[in-house]
């Protein structure tokens, strides 16, 4: 699941779960593949990285654009008929959530997806925090993980270089902000980019 | 025309002359707007101003992002049908092009508009430089605005004096990239949402 080989390799989705537009993205995306008979390989990574690596804070921290990607924000979840709230505490640590899924991706893809849009939506429709061990650990079991292997798993050594490694390895891949896709190669990046991503799967490219 | 009150109002099309996806933009909004029988107000700005103000380098020159940007401004003129080619000197100093419009929007906003899209074109489909005021004025000639009275209005301190009102009037409207556009009180920013304004324009928001 970690190719994405021209035609019918999975459509790799990175993500960052302090990401409200990768919360939308979350909710469409395998809607989307499915209708080209694709799997989507779900890879969250931590953008801070990215922020080091580029300077810039995240959006909604920034003037003037911050102001206007909050009401963009709210504006595209209303056309695509997705309810959205900020959780009070914005931006928020992901590590907990990104290691629980990294691990849950080692031994179910389907569990990792159905707890990581758990995740997501408990943050933006719910504004509830997720940005603990302990929240992590409640909406997983929610979802039938077993917690005390979790939460092991939260404090294991090679968890947490996975997550370092699957980082690093996303910066290598050109991963610049989230949600960012790509599909048989082909980078694509923005909630606002998954009809030029259905595109290109319709057409072969243009 | 710099009004823009619900029902009818001009759209108002906020840019800076070296932004490829204003150009992009340039060649579409006219068509847009006259579906739905609006006017369009072309107000040049500098995005300069902004980027001091959050601390932002310019898309194209940002690591991980700018090598993402040049891909997705290529695939998206493409998908426009438009052609793209970016000057050899980029970017580059939009200052005289933009004081030669607002000096043209006091005399004749359709002629603007016509040199406005010139100067883009000039640019972005024949790599030309148009950061000088000789070559604004050559473009702006083969328009039909008389050399002479332009490059008296370069160095005209009201003309100055105006593009500088002008830009701080754009930061005061919002306007945080380009192409940025308001139309009824509503913010769109980015070529990509030229699709939003068009929805928004045909069932009056959402």
């Amino acid at each position: 699941m970690t190719d994405s080989e021209p035609g019918g390799g999975p459509i790799l989705f990175y993500f960052d779960f302090s990401s409200p537009f990768a919360y939308l993205a979350a909710n469409k995306i395998n809607d989307v593949a499915k209708l080209y008979n694709r799997e989507v390989d779900w890879r969250p990574t931590l953008l801070g990285a990215v922020f080091k690596l580029n300077g810039n804070k995240p959006l909604l921290e920034q003037p003037l654009k911050g102001e206007y990607a909050r009401r963009d924000l709210a504006r595209c979840a209303r056309l695509m008929g997705l309810p959205m709230e900020m959780p009070e505490s914005f931006p928020f640590l992901s590590v907990a959530a990104a290691r629980a899924i990294w691990w849950l991706k080692g031994k179910d893809e389907a569990l990792a997806q159905t707890v990581a849009l758990a995740l997501f939506n408990a943050a933006f429709q719910e504004a509830k925090a997720i940005d603990s061990a302990e929240a992590v650990l409640e909406i997983a079991a929610e979802n039938g993980v077993d917690p005390e292997e979790l939460k092991a798993a939260l404090n294991d050594p090679e968890v947490k270089e996975k997550l370092k490694t699957e980082v690093d390895a996303s910066i290598a891949a050109g991963v610049c902000g989230a949600p960012y896709f790509i599909v048989d190669g082909e980078p694509f990046w923005g909630a606002d980019r998954i009809d030029h991503l259905e595109h290109w799967l319709s057409t072969g490219g243009w």
